[in-house]
């Protein structure tokens, strides 16, 4: 077939420019061995029970070439309390390195910086964890990482190639990654689903025949409920219970099938491109703006002090709580989106319908419900408008807002915005519409992707 | 009770107004009389085998003073042609008086003048039927009037002010009358009411408690099935599988039990009132629409020639249809409605949303749904707005129509207009927007009547 050839010769040109090379993987390496071996010393040294290991796409050979992130998991037994292991797991990593950060996921953990012998700085995650009997007896999620990275590791080696193809396509259609601002395809499930067709081309195959609720079970043990919520079920072959792909959404899930059609169908090299595009200029939105003769309303606040994947699923909440105040109140949501760039995060409102009329109709009870009907005639008999409607009683009253954004003014903040995102606005926010919205670092970027414009 | 008492001498004094006097009984009586020795006279003479009755309000001296109408039916033997009764039975009504119209109902009918010894003016409605054993076995649906006519006869004596004070009441509400402009209570309707409550008090305490598909059957023989979709059901004592009230719309049967509350809460003669309220003029009207902050849209043209009750159903399903259109374009009406003043009929429609943005979101099918995914792929591919929006494409098109009046124009024929409407907007119309409104002859009231101010 010619496709097939066609999709060989291209995959083996990227296959060149993002597999790492000798001196690549042999940097990572030695980095990686000076850390665990300075981890394990110095754990005797203060007398604790515990051993590094190396796990992730360093340990397996399948990070795309100048991105490696080194992932050092530190074990602890797991008959020991939480506290000890928060408190000497964190000062353990903290003593090796003179730079680093304390970040938080699920656990605190220390991002660390070390430079090889040519002064080239490298970065890891040192991650302290239980090492626990088996998958299913965790003490927190973190201490699942070791058996997939061993799950991993005994089978995949022959297939890294295929892995980092597989990356490198989903980055370019932004949906690598399962963090919540993106909701696309992890590593470990990259990995996966991999192992289950073989090939990355395999994979794009059936991915374009892909239904909702797809489902993979390598092992064909799982055991996982909840079938229908998740558009992509792959049964976690270390914890059958476990979803790998929950994180996918179904936008993910379906530019994924997307893109494998129209790479199947013309494959070329820019499926794998992850340059970076020309950001869009104020100028440019303008006229945009004024082409659609929509109106775009973003609110504007400090991004609150919390990690991404707490901060996004809150903001997303809030813009369905605004959504519904919006149109409770009779305007009417073109699109909306929300997104942190830099120490701002923002909603972002496009409206068919910003204006309305003063008057408003208020619909009272059934004539036929006598009590209430006579509390309502009590209320408004003064009004000239009261009428009776399909049976019921109708009054016009003054539309309290008539304008979308003398709504957001007046009550944004009955809204349920979640705590970090209602604390932040308490502190202040700016209600900015179509020319007024400012282009500052990334929004240009934001409303290019807005646009489609990627 | 206070209460009872303020109502009997308002009442005392109302009937003593709208109760024909002496004279006036006289007058009708003589008038009948004569055009029923007329028809019998003109019957043999034609050799016609047929009678005259006098039914209807006059028969029962159940007419409110000043607005008798003459009800006589010529009564053929029920084993005639359908022709025949046609042929025969419209000449022999014709050739009784010189002034006459031939109408139109279910029936053909004749609507004659005539002059009593004062030169008074008298008009009659001469209709003929078939004389049928019961009323179960009618030929047309004018033979069942002989019926009711006989039924109500017999036992109405001692009753007639009771009808005549629930008549006016129901004038001065707006929904005495069965025709399909009104869609209220025909006085048939009423005189069965006063029948089964005795008086018009009682009458309206009970109406003040009636809930939907209340249900009276006098004589306890009702076979009338529909229960559900009638608000009121009154079983026809001379058919028990007729509702007689079966045209009472919704808001009409609401309309009576609202004034039944509010006359027994605060009895007053004003509930008994008929002056004409002054109209409403071109000024007051656009100060309003300029208050309200609404658009005011009428679809102007000549008044098809046929009758209202054929009229106004097809106006108000042409009404619904072109509310769908509207709606389904994105547009917001806030209310509507139709009529017919004069030789003109018209549609008006007041919007909260008249004006839309260029853009317009076109959804397109599941990603997941490969055929027309691809389908859909094909014929927007250039789109640089393409994209996935909850597992679907989507993609943005030029909207079609971005206000309503430009719509109307290029749409309006679409609709389901009903064949005598169709016709006559098919030789012409006008769409008027707010101060374009001409007020023409009856538009005055029309919109006193909309705002409230009746």
């Amino acid at each position: 077939m010619k496709g097939e050839e066609e999709i060989k010769k291209i995959c083996g040109e990227v296959i060149e420019k993002i597999r790492p090379d000798e001196r690549e993987r042999n940097k990572v390496k030695t980095v990686t061995d000076f850390i665990i071996a300075k981890i394990n010393k110095k754990a005797s040294e203060m007398g604790i029970e515990a051993h590094a290991i190396s796990v992730g796409s360093t340990a397996r050979n399948t990070w795309v070439s100048g991105e490696a992130d080194i992932d050092i998991f530190i074990m602890f037994p797991a008959d020991l309390p939480e506290e000890y292991l928060k408190e000497k797991g964190l000062a353990l990593a903290k003593s090796i390195s003179e730079k680093y950060e304390e970040r938080y996921a699920s656990h605190p953990y220390i991002h660390a910086y070390f430079y090889d012998a040519e002064g080239t700085e490298h970065e890891a995650d040192i991650v302290p964890c239980f090492s626990v009997i088996d998958a299913s007896r965790l003490k927190s999620a973190v201490d699942r990482t070791p058996f997939h990275n061993e799950y991993i590791v005994k089978r995949i080696s022959g297939l890294e190639d295929e892995v980092l193809l597989l990356k490198q396509f989903l980055k370019s259609a932004g949906i690598y990654g399962s963090e919540q601002r993106r909701k696309g395809f992890s590593g470990y499930l990259c990995e996966l689903l991999i192992l289950r067709y073989s090939t990355f081309a395999e994979l794009l195959r059936n991915a374009s025949r892909w239904k909702y609720g797809e489902r993979i079970d390598i092992e064909g043990r799982g055991k996982y409920k909840g079938e229908g919520k998740d558009p992509l079920i792959v049964i976690d072959p270390v914890d059958p219970k476990r979803n790998v792909a929950a994180a996918v959404s179904l936008d993910s899930f379906c530019r994924l099938i997307d893109a494998a059609r129209d790479f199947l169908a013309c494959p070329d090299a820019s499926y794998f491109s992850t340059a970076e595009k020309k950001e869009m200029n104020k100028a440019e939105f303008i006229k945009l703006v004024k082409e659609r003769g929509t109106e775009f309303v973003m609110v504007l606040f400090d991004a609150p002090d919390v990690v991404e994947d707490i901060l996004f699923p809150q903001l997303r909440k809030a813009e369905a709580s605004i959504a519904r105040l919006i149109e409770r109140n009779g305007f009417r949501i073109y699109r909306s989106d929300v997104s942190v760039e830099g120490d701002k995060a923002f909603f972002i409102f496009e409206f068919l319908v910003w204006n309305l009329p003063k008057v408003k109709k208020h619909i009272g009870p059934p004539v036929t419900s006598r009590y209430h009907s006579e509390q309502f005639k009590s209320k408004y008999a003064s009004q000239q408008s009261l009428r009776i409607e399909n049976g019921r009683y109708v009054v016009e009253i003054k539309r309290k807002h008539t304008n979308v954004v003398e709504l957001l003014r007046n009550e944004l903040r009955s809204c349920s915005l979640g705590k970090h995102v209602s604390e932040s606005i308490d502190r202040g926010y700016e209600i900015l519409k179509n020319e007024e919205i400012r282009f500052f670092e990334g929004i240009g970027a934001f409303f290019r992707h807005y646009f489609g414009f990627d």
